[in-house]
């Protein structure tokens, strides 16, 4: 089969491999459709400590069931339709015992750690296939991924019936939050970008109100910030708008050695709290049901997938911020 | 009767005043005995912004009802011995109507806002006031008032079962956390504090372990950290030794303009959370049941409380670090 | 002023009564609308016991402020429109300082224990207005009031997100916790009435699906049930869809000597929850945004207000089930 | 090696059967000790629906690593001393998927579906076992597959700081029950149970009260109530002692035609919440804690373990009621 291989940080090769065979409890995927993300870009530029290379990367992605090992017993036949959690984890470490397993002592994931779905064929663990009805669009499916997110992120946040928020960053995963938060019942979203068009975005998919910079809210509190920029300014800027009682998610994934700045004794009088969202936990099912029933749509973020051969073309569209997502169809 | 009057910060005199008598719902208040916190201390330095000059200070206290107003219904008659919560909310700002009064926009506090508990007679609402059972020690009963913003610190941080704690600061709040620590289920209790007597105390109220600095808790992580010190170099150091999914709850009160450092990567790749407690949220009838069931035992903590007239050198002996805690006795 | 007068239980009348003056801390209202719910007919008809006859009924309630008291510090200038939340509770009993007012020992309410709104003014707490903006509809105002039960009853019921709903009952309560419910995120929600006409309006409001019986739904399971129905078998019906996991809000109220039947077993071995919500808490202010802010729109469910005159006709066109809610315009 | 087999209901053997050896992911483990509890009585009995026979029951389990799967990369070397989660479940259908293993669609256990560890060896999966300290009491260790469904009810009951409890049963489950309400900050504590030694137990373990019947509690009130007897006229009893507000908690297995009756207009009126705890979830590793540590004491409840061959003598104690909790040796 055809599959991108990055033998090392820096380059990439449209390669011809064996095809995939399923071990046992796995199943083997034809993929449909497979969404680039950060962490894409992170393990082409060997900024991905965990990425053993070479490697295949591809970590959003769906398509239809191509092969399954005998000793698999969910209902999965070959030509069914599934979406794929890219999440593995020891079940085992302290973490996973305590129902945390996207914080996983030995942490591991499909696209990341393991052969992912920039390629024509992947092989998975059967448990991680979520089934889809026949005929669901493979880029709309593709679009769990990024949305279990989202949904574990509004988990961490908590209740927020009623409450004013604001939202930094209106990208892929700042447009699902704010989708999610509008239909949590979240009172007034104040959405915060630099790209007058994904603002455009955000108010068709339910802000109240935009802003091109923080600087524009002078003023105003809110009870709820979440941030999906990874901007560690954009972090500190926000968390200075909270509300007596409000709360900070910190969901966009900042430099590793970048601080912020809090004040202990506001924390303390205000009763702020900061937390934080990493990955899919048990949310991977309610975004397939999301999106399955139309709830969130995220086809305001597609662009017309990409051929696996173009996936550089790709890469450079992601990096210089044309369209919102990409997808590759192998 | 006889009351400490501050008539401007700084300075403070044993005044010869008035008698309260009952406004409408209130009734008046023989004082018992009334503890002294750092918020006293503030107070009399002029650094609690809310003061309005003169004042008698004094909001961590308990005693005997003296006198009812006609309009009072509750079951609180002459002779009755009470613990008064010295909260005061407005009921109708955004907060209170949220359900957290203890962040009312028009906060105020008996000893705070309005006169205390260093007098003879205290003049407080009827629904303020705590009926205890007839002979309650009076400075046991003086110290739920801590327990109850202990208690409600603890609900601020969550489940806690079988969570490894660390504690920072073995004051009397820091040993009242502790005791709630142990008692609400915790795994190991870490406590550290500069101060080895307060460290003993500690070990023979439950701390699995004791250190004099953080620095020698080399190499550990813990699930849960609690800052008692207020010392906004502490906090820094406490957070640092959070494990993944870990959670900090900023108990102490640090100074309004110091600020402590946190990467926004780590909050969101361990999912840390950081939140504060301030005061008291319908913790203090909990509170009363702690103390009076003898479950938390607050007499380790306790010296012999000083008259009115020794005021003077009750501070003094709060200022230097004797003891743990004082009390007047009015 | 005018005013419907209950002198005893079976008889009403409308009477010329002095006009209300404003006792401490409370304001009088101008009512504009005032609704009719259950409560009111079992106060009509001796059955609901804390009544004190003669009363002046009514608690669903909007209006405009015609007199201050001199000691009110909130923003209430005459003239500013205003809903008003008919909870009276002590704050001082066991519940109370729990935080669960609705549940006080000694409780009481406008229109239930004190006069109420079906009179051209009432008296009330200036704590219990909530202020409106200027223009606001005084019967879309009145509606805050069934409103804020139905948000309690969400928040009993925890979160829903995603979750398969069951509703059973689409008068008044149910359409409103209908909308509540699939404002915040819960997954298909199936009603259940036999009133062709409501379900009709539930359709519209956001149902996936509506049955004219429990009988209809053969099969069926679902993660949630809540029944607004307040009629015994239909509760017990509606308890037996639930899925493995599941939870019934019990929100309709039910004859008191009416049991119904639960399996201990099925309890224990499926980890079902039943649980209940009553009034209001903490609930009025969110419901006020979410009429405000046309988030839940509840002008289905309303007909053209009559005149106090007209009273007697309003309450024999509820019990006849015609229209949903009726108001009367004093 | 020896173990019991139960070819058909109502009758076993001590047999003669082939060692087991390790599967994919497996290790085996010498069992040192063995608890009875009810559901063995019913796989005796026939009475347990799953069970397929001929089959070892054995669930409640605790030993050492006797061989381990060469895939297996837990550090689990052969020597090691372990308690066993018995709990199997698929992983992939909806509630596996909503984080509620506990309700599997698939669901299996060690010991009730596959054999167990009435025998000299027992296979397992490796991310099953629990490793404990070297020379971790083996009798004290089968103790923790109990405690972790207790800890699993506590949970599902939520917090209890400070409330009342009534907790019906004195039996194994019921003591352990009444250790972690203690443990966990519950206000008094009154056990009810009709074998007055087991009422002695109670009181050691912390029961503020004891009664030998419900009819001895006559007016008191609770706010939470938790059945440990699975007796249906029990848990009818004790949730009428319920206080407004108030919580019981269905951990006992009735019989599953049994009915309670529950009046509708209470869950309301007085917003009471019913709900049942079913085995383990995420809860074997605070168990594992909670005994390590000594938190939790099971040996008040313990006997002397019997040999296999004794197997039909534990019985016979177990259900003459005699001593509480019997565990064999093999
Ligand atoms: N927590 C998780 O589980 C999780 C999962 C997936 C992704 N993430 C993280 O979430 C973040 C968002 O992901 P994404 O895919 O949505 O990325 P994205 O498409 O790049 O979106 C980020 C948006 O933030 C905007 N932005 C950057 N700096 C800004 C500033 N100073 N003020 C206002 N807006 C600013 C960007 O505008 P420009 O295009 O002009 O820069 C862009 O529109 C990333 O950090 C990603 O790594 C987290
Ligand atoms: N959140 C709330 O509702 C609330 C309520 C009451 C009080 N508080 C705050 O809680 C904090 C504790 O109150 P408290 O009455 O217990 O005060 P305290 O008696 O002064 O106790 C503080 C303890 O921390 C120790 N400490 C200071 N710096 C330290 C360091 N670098 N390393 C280790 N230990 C250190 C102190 O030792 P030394 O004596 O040697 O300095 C002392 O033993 C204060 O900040 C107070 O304002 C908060
Ligand atoms: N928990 C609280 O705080 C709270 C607050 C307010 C009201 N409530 C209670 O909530 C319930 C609903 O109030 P509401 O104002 O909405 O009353 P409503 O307008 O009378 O609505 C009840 C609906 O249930 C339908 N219904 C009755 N029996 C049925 C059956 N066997 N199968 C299907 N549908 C059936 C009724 O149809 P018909 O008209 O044909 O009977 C009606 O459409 C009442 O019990 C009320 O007392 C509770
Ligand atoms: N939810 C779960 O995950 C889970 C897990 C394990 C066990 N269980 C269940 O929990 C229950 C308790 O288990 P166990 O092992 O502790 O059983 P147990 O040892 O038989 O204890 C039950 C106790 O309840 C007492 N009792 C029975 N009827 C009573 C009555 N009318 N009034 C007062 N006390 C009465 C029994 O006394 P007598 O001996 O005189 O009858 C006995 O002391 C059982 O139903 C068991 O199946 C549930
Ligand atoms: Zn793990
Ligand atoms: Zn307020
Ligand atoms: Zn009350
Ligand atoms: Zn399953």
């Amino acid at each position: 089969m055809r599959a991108i291989v990055l033998d090392k940080p820096g380059s990439f090769r449209v390669a011809q491999v064996p095809d995939p065979v399923p071990g046992p409890g796995q199943i083997v995927v034809r993929v449909d459709a497979c969404g680039i993300c950060g962490t894409d870009l992170h393990i082409m530029d060997g900024e991905f400590p965990p990425t053993p290379y070479p490697i295949t990367p591809g970590h959003e992605f769906a398509g239809t069931v191509a092969a399954v090992a005998g000793d698999v017993r969910m209902d999965l036949p070959v030509g069914a339709r599934v979406a794929v959690d890219p999440s593995l984890y020891c079940g085992y470490c302290r973490r996973c015992r305590s129902g945390r397993d996207n914080l996983c002592e030995n942490w591991a994931a499909i696209g990341d750690t393991v052969d992912g779905a920039f390629a024509e064929y992947v092989a998975v663990p059967a448990a991680n296939a979520h089934r889809l009805p026949d005929g669901f669009d493979g880029q709309l499916a593709a679009m769990i991924e990024p949305l279990a997110c989202a949904v574990h992120g509004l988990r961490r946040l908590g209740p927020i019936f009623g409450d004013s928020v604001v939202l930094t960053g209106a990208g892929t995963m700042g447009l699902l939050l704010l989708q999610l938060l509008v239909h949590a019942g979240a009172g007034p979203v104040t959405v915060v970008d630099r790209v007058d068009g994904r603002l455009a975005v955000a108010r068709k998919l339910g802000a109240a109100q935009t802003a091109s910079g923080l600087g524009d809210l002078d003023g105003e509190r809110f009870e709820v910030a979440v941030d999906a920029t990874g901007v560690p300014s954009v972090v500190d800027g926000v968390a200075a708008l909270l509300d007596r009682g409000g709360r900070l998610l910190i969901f966009g994934v900042t430099p590793a050695e970048a601080t912020m700045s809090l004040s202990p004794f506001r924390v303390y009088n205000d009763e702020i709290t900061v937390t934080g969202s990493m990955a899919i936990l048990r949310s991977f099912a309610p975004a397939v049901e999301l999106i399955g029933s139309g709830v969130i749509d995220p086809r305001p973020l597609l662009s017309e997938p990409l051929p696996l051969e173009e996936f550089g073309e790709a890469l450079h569209r992601v990096r210089t911020g044309q369209g919102i997502k990409w997808h590759i169809r192998p």
